[in-house]
């Protein structure tokens, strides 16, 4: 059942083929902004940042009066390419800021694909001036799957909110598989949102928004070059939402659901994964230590191996529960699954049914709750199983 | 080629079958230590700590004099099993104990198996009864495999060094592969030492032998209620090797060789492992540091699939150095792979072979060396590489 998309007014988009690792598939994205739109961007928190993300993050927080455009390429990261990464980067949005008469302080620029090699500027630039004859704004389809990589299917989520009397879209479209996959680098996530609001609301929403998704999902405990989140309010309305406002409180609970299930998508389609796992810590003293035990559980490869093989393992979920360096003791330790009773007071519930946990172990999807005991804090991950698929695809990469 | 297994004066093995998971393979094995013997334990950091665990350190505590007998058991781990677990394990101590008419203060229980499943007591206590009928100071071979789980094959070190004109013997077996599986509880290590030390030599030269063994080995980052290091001093020479003596030294360091060994064993024999790989991590500006960028290297899903689909991924290792909390900038790091250069300030090196580094990684062992330039500090990790078949085995282990 296809769900509505919504076009963003402003908003345009075009994507070319570079005619580079992807053949004639589309890899090249161009949106332009209007010039009332209001950008926030996160990027990774890897100390290697590849030359685009440098460039965003030093041009985002000098941002010119006028448009601004987004530049994104798939097939190359344009990591770790040295003095030469950001020569090219400079040099193609320096390129597109003269066909376009704009500052090239505007034009943004992001990449995704393999790290350490050098990028082939000039098929980059063809095809984003032939992108650029392309520009309309329906192309929300077109523009989702020209920024995938290994991704199996382009991850869009689009919405309509009505505060009072006003109607509010989003539409947004992401890749990746959250921290998957460093080398055919990974996440990139932009939101549009049709409304007028300060710098500020949009950089506090938006940090709101992260750390419920984009920060709350691991594949496998790794972290991209070039993870980049874009949130953009297109300016496109008569009044700002006011900082504070019930409205803005409303808008920020839209957005922050348009960012959840954009991590879905990317749990969902996790390389090599059966299954989506959440994570439910509960009763911890401290966020962190609820942050850290839901992580910690959601990256043992001896949790994810049995959750791939079906298997209700509740010994291996305590013990990743036991050394996390946050916990000092597991006494009055709860665990479920998908609501069975695995584990109580630190050991195994009197009322653990293996006959009824095997059967739950089987959906598609799999929630474990861990509630701790030790406090009143909360926090949720989600990841996905650990399969032969995933060893497969990340031992052949390359070769 | 065999190598010589050095008896030990004093020290007795004998083993035995329980009848149970294994069938009618030994799985129980009672070790008798001399009077003078000095022992030095060291156990799993995990909360979830099994029962034998429990106990056994509190009996290492408070010692008394007279013989000390050490019973172990496999496949059945008696972790997480709340008080009955600490009923049983205290009453096969007892049993053993009045059979032997000693202190049962003094018989050392370690386990390995199983998490979560109630011990057969009657079952173990009957083999560690018949296993007491067959103790033998040469029975090395049948002790080493005896304590396996899903080991493919005993591991024994055995050691002869001269000091002067006294010669010393070491002999020591292990089982289980670092931290690779809790579930089917994982590290057990004996090492027997024919010197006569004080407590205070003894716990310091096991504490320096752990530094570079057990504890810098990893497989998949997980560990278990049940890992157990123990160092035993048999007493059985006329002299007391001085603290801080040459003697001392020469002895401490061929107890860490032993150690290093050991470890070397275990990591060959990780599930599903094909490759050796060794992370020496220099130039860092804390041992901590060191520590840190090792073990987040050779944890890294990324780089081990790599490893194992013999791919000179040096945008894989680069990047889980990135992410290290520890590391603030990687301008100065320098990658080499066996060897060949990968990483030069922190991007390609420009003398960087594909050719010659595909080579490199077809070898069964593989050193990365990751020079930080920002200290003088140093530290080495062994890990394996991550298979397919570390997914078949740990996603069919309880089906």
């Amino acid at each position: 059942m296809a769900k509505k998309i919504h076009n963003i007014q402003g908003i345009k988009l075009g994507s070319a083929s570079s005619n580079t690792r992807y053949g004639t598939r589309e890899d090249s994205l161009v949106i332009t902004l209007p010039k009332e739109a209001k950008l926030s961007g996160k990027f990774t928190t890897n100390k290697l940042k590849a030359a685009p993300v440098t460039e965003a993050i030093q041009k985002l927080s000098l941002l010119e009066k006028g448009s601004k455009v987004l530049l994104i390429n798939a097939g190359n990261a344009n990591a770790a390419n040295g003095p030469k990464g950001i020569r090219d980067v400079k040099k193609y949005c320096k390129e597109i800021a003269s066909v376009l008469n704009l500052n090239q302080q505007n034009i943004i620029p992001f990449s995704t694909g393999v790290i350490g090699e050098a990028l082939p500027v000039e098929n980059y630039l063809k095809a984003f001036r032939k992108a650029l004859t392309r520009l309309d704004n329906k192309n929300w389809k077109k523009a989702a799957s020209a920024i995938l990589t290994t991704d199996t299917k382009p991850k869009i989520i689009s919405k309509e909110i009505k505060i009072g009397k006003t109607s509010y879209l989003i539409t947004s479209f992401a890749k990746g598989s959250g921290m998957i996959r460093p080398d055919f680098a990974t996440l990139l996530s932009f939101v549009f949102l049709d409304a007028k609001l300060s710098q500020s609301s949009l950089n506090k929403i938006h940090t709101e928004a992260l750390k419920v998704s984009f920060e709350a999902i691991t594949i496998d405990g790794d972290t991209s070059p070039n993870d980049s989140s874009i949130l953009v309010a297109t300016g496109n309305k008569e009044k700002t939402v006011k900082p504070g406002s019930l409205a803005e409180k409303k808008l920020s609970q839209a957005v922050i659901q348009t960012f959840k299930e954009l991590s879905e998508l990317l749990v969902e389609d996790a390389e090599g994964a059966t299954k989506k796992i959440i994570i439910k810590v509960r009763k911890a003293k401290s966020i962190e230590q609820a942050k850290s035990v839901a992580f910690t559980v959601a990256e043992s490869p001896l949790v994810k191996t049995a959750m791939f093989g079906s298997d209700a393992n509740w010994g291996r979920i305590l013990s990743a529960v036991g050394r996390d360096e946050t916990v000092e003791d597991i006494n009055e330790i709860k665990i479920q699954l998908n609501g069975q009773p695995l584990v109580k007071k630190g050991f195994i519930d009197p009322k653990y049914s293996e006959k009824s946990a095997s059967r739950v172990m089987k959906k598609r999807e799999i929630i474990i709750e861990i509630i701790l005991g030790l406090g009143k804090y909360e926090f949720e991950v989600m990841t996905s199983d650990l399969s032969e698929d995933y060893v497969l695809i990340n031992s052949d990469y390359r070769s």
